[in-house]
């Protein structure tokens, strides 16, 4: 293996990153070396490129950032069981330490202790990448490199829709960028009954529509919670999957849930929200589930079950493919919310 | 409405059914008249026809009989909440008695003191039925009568399917009669993993291919728990829904569990079956589920989600359609299990 | 039976009640009229007395009001099923519609369509009282009528605490007026680990340690979050149970909770409360639940079991006992906090 | 350290045991040496003991056996995080693979390739015993090790009685040898209803009583299921805990359990267990669950917080205390069947 490699550098505390020449990393011994296929790019990533208060406080530098891929394993060190050199592999991106009580009670994905590969820790935009042996998932032959990689996306949609009953379920999905839109695809693949779609981008309620769901709703143009009443018939919807980070669509959210609902909070306000709790969350006797990361790993074996089976199609969540040397251009989309997932082909 | 109509009757405590003219049932206070638009025959409709010992010690006679039904109300009686004449509806058949303690903690499906709608209670082969007003459900406009009449059989496979979890787990469907073509249906549907098919009709295999089953076993020519070890790399099915009530495919059903699967029950086996509860589920920590009818009333809002946002395609299950006259070839069709659902309109 | 009775009567709405002869109500089809034993105060019949903004919004005049009791039946309507003269009962007191989405799925704690017993309907504190036979809940004969009496705040507590795993979490109880102590005993007797009870009133803080807190927090001379997390090591506690209503102290009780924890919302706050959604709920992966009223009727099973079998020594938040005539001590007392639960021995 | 200690040896594959001079075991890079201080003698001890099929089956020699400990950790291996020289400590015996579904998903207590501490791997009847660090378990200082080292089969008694809900619920403990009488204990603390214990042994009803069963009975002298129902109103019980293993009680233990109950097996039968399905587990709509080890490491969490908090006496349990050079009387109680837990101090 040669010596160094191209890698796209988080390198300064500031905006941008920098495509460079970069030394292969060394594989410890519980860890394997992948020489990576394709990676997507997250909605994470692009808050590192910008560089705002979150990264700031968070990212280290100077490091190869990404951490959505699929490859090949190219080195297994001492100690990585169950790893092979030549798998098929894409990777859960929390490095949990397994021996506190989160860890050892099936809730990993809550470590206090988590180091987050491509965050925290080096990770994939790069043409090898060092990966946790114990956070190695195999993936199926059959599945492409551009759609394996998605599956840390993938995981959080996943992991939304599924925290609670879905069969038959009227669905609310607000927010729907790219973790949305797969959202979508897992609530239908799953049983859902009717799912609406939410939020002010038209293009993406185009897309959205294009993905399955029932109804959309321009959440500027009407009210979110008066509209998804009126389309429940006056109970609310089921479940709720809130998906925008944006307060007042949170607030929203909460007032379309029906009596014993369920809302299901994944995206990430960057300010407090003023909640209404006693109408609706106590009188309403609703369930909330606060979402973060995969499930460590069932979330995985969910996803391996309906990958393998096609009983998701997630070509169509894929708008976009570059080379690694293209990110300035793939940045520039995220940042402009005209597309659905984007891809570096390696 | 006329005094009289013409009915299919269980008249004699012996083999077959009279289609003769018979009164009008009268409608309670707490009950309502339905026209009868589209009725299906179950099997425990067959074991009525050929009266086995479970008919003889169960059923009343004479009495018209038949459960599954679509039709519109044509009279409410007066403390019937919630009904109004030219409502479109089916119904739950297990008429329960809403004061024991399972019917006030959920497990109304297992009332003690149920009485069965055209088993131990008049029915619906006729021109018009008697339903209790609580167990009416309201069906879609858009929903044909020959699918909403379905929703009897499709609630069992639903309640089985969903009686742990479903999504991205390997599936075996032991017995793809009827219920267990449904079964596959309603797995597909809600996300399930690899589906696997077993029986020993040829026939009813190539049905199960047709309805989505990944894979099918024949029982007769290969080692049922053998094959699902193979097809699931050495691990055993995840979900085993054994709907055939074989003895020997029950053991096999149990022999092919992976450890912490599931093995839900549907199928009534006629003996006691003799199990290695201690390898088969006490080292394998699995959790075994009694499926019986289905829960009141959720799995009739599941349906109501798949059905009315087209989730399931079940015009294909529907084999043979008669009128009632022709009772005699569909019950020798149902004796020949050469049939997916036999639908009368009536 | 006579024709009147002495009821305790919101006549005006504005301050205070009216102790006065009534009718004796009449008892409808599907009711019984009880011979009213104990009753006991709600802090929702404090609310009633004085008169809030609630009040006015809600409860109905003039009503004799109460809903907390124990009594016998002395007379049953014609279609009362399951009900005898001479039973020895409480009651659940919301009356639901019985045909709602809620109500068929096992919501029905949460029907949109409830009246509430001694709230938008008439109550208890009286000689006799009208009670739905529906409602109707049957008393083992040993338990005493002023014991008996405490069901409903009792199965606020016992919802709320068994709305998650419990057995061996550490439990923080926020608020340890009548319902957070019983809620103490609840969580001993169903096996909690360490509980912690927390409130600003001394008096009730040494009632919770009688109650068999582990220990006590006073929350204005230390910071909730950081006692509770002190005590828990730094991890926070498992179970938030949130009974005060206070937004402070929901604030603090959200910082309290440890990853992957759960908080149950049962004290209604009168205003918006501002979350940090973000941390607090979704990066701890934290379950919020909503509680009102009981499960119907599992809560009251619930009940049953640990009442019968003597798992809750309930005696002691029994603090004082009146005739009906002293109703004014009696809100008087329960205005300035310094008593449990106060019992009227009618 | 020593370079040789005393320990109880399986030494030949026959009758018996060998209490000789060892090498003290040599710690491995992921493991800790412990020095024990409190041992306690499973039901499956006395098999090694008297060499049954299974263990002839199953059982590696020469060994030193004795899988249940409490000790102080006085090595630590270079890569066993979370543990240091002086920490008070049991174990959990199952030493699993980490890298199978099983152990991926939250079941790694039937990961198929587990060791087992003192049966496939050395065991504790020693003055040292060599544990892997990932399976150490932290006591409380103040925990006797006397109790601590009871975690192992309490750890089954836990898992078994909250493998379904268990408050408020009527319970049927059928075998109450030393697990039967710890699930007496949990049960009670963790809020079931009554309490019935059966076995066949009148000193182990006397101790049950003494546990705090509410009734006792007599499987040979009452008929044990219609003992049950008379005490049960003719309903059945809520759940049954199968600890006896004797194809006949688990027979009477699914005829005893109520429409909708639970039936926790953890007694292992010998030989096959003929069932009526039909009318004991679907007609009901039963749970039945197979119960292997403790959830690793939920169930130990959960005997935290009941064993800290002291919601469990367990010294009652503890009939006999020897020291280890007494263990052929020891295995001869077991034998006899006339103790609770016999405890070896170290």
């Amino acid at each position: 293996m040669g010596a160094s490699m191209i890698g796209l550098v988080k390198e300064h505390r500031g905006y941008g990153a920098t495509l460079k020449e970069v030394p292969v990393p060394t594989c410890g011994d519980d860890e394997v070396l992948v020489r990576v296929q394709a990676t997507s790019i997250c909605g994470t990533d692009l808050h590192i490129y910008k560089w705002d208060a979150w990264a700031e406080r968070t990212v280290i530098t100077p490091n190869v950032f990404g951490h959505e891929f699929a490859g090949t394993v190219v080195e297994v060190g001492a100690r990585a069981a169950g790893v092979r050199v030549g798998d098929y592999v894409s990777a859960e991106g929390h490095m949990v330490c397994g021996t506190c009580k989160a860890c050892r009670t099936g809730n990993a994905h809550v470590c206090p202790n988590t180091k987050s590969f491509g965050i925290t820790a080096p990770g994939c935009f790069a043409e090898y990448a060092i990966v946790k042996a114990s956070n190695i998932i195999h993936n199926d032959a059959n599945l492409p490199s551009e759609i394996a990689c998605l599956q840390d996306p993938l995981g959080n949609a996943v992991q939304t829709v599924l925290s609670g009953d879905i069969v038959g379920k009227t669905v609310a999905i607000i927010g729907v960028g790219p973790i949305g839109l797969l959202a979508i695809k897992v609530a239908k693949a799953c049983g859902a009954g009717a799912i609406y779609a939410v939020d002010i981008n038209p293009n993406r309620l185009q897309m959205a529509r294009q993905m399955g769901a029932d109804s959309t709703i321009h959440a500027l143009e009407t009210r979110t919670s008066e509209a998804l009443r009126a389309l429940t018939g006056g109970e609310g919807v089921d479940v709720v999957l809130e998906m925008s980070g944006n307060p007042q669509a949170i607030v929203d959210g909460f007032a379309a849930a029906a009596n014993a609902g369920r809302v299901s909070l994944l995206g990430i306000p960057t300010q407090e929200v003023s909640l209404d709790i006693t109408n609706q969350i106590i009188f309403k006797g609703l369930k909330v589930e606060g979402i973060t990361g995969r499930k460590m790993y069932q979330t995985w074996y969910q996803m391996k079950g309906l990958l393998n089976q096609h009983r998701l199609d997630l070509a169509s969540v894929i708008t976009h493919k570059f080379k690694l040397d293209q990110y300035e251009e793939a940045f520039q989309l995220m940042n402009e919310g005209q597309c659905g997932k984007i891809v570096f082909i390696h």
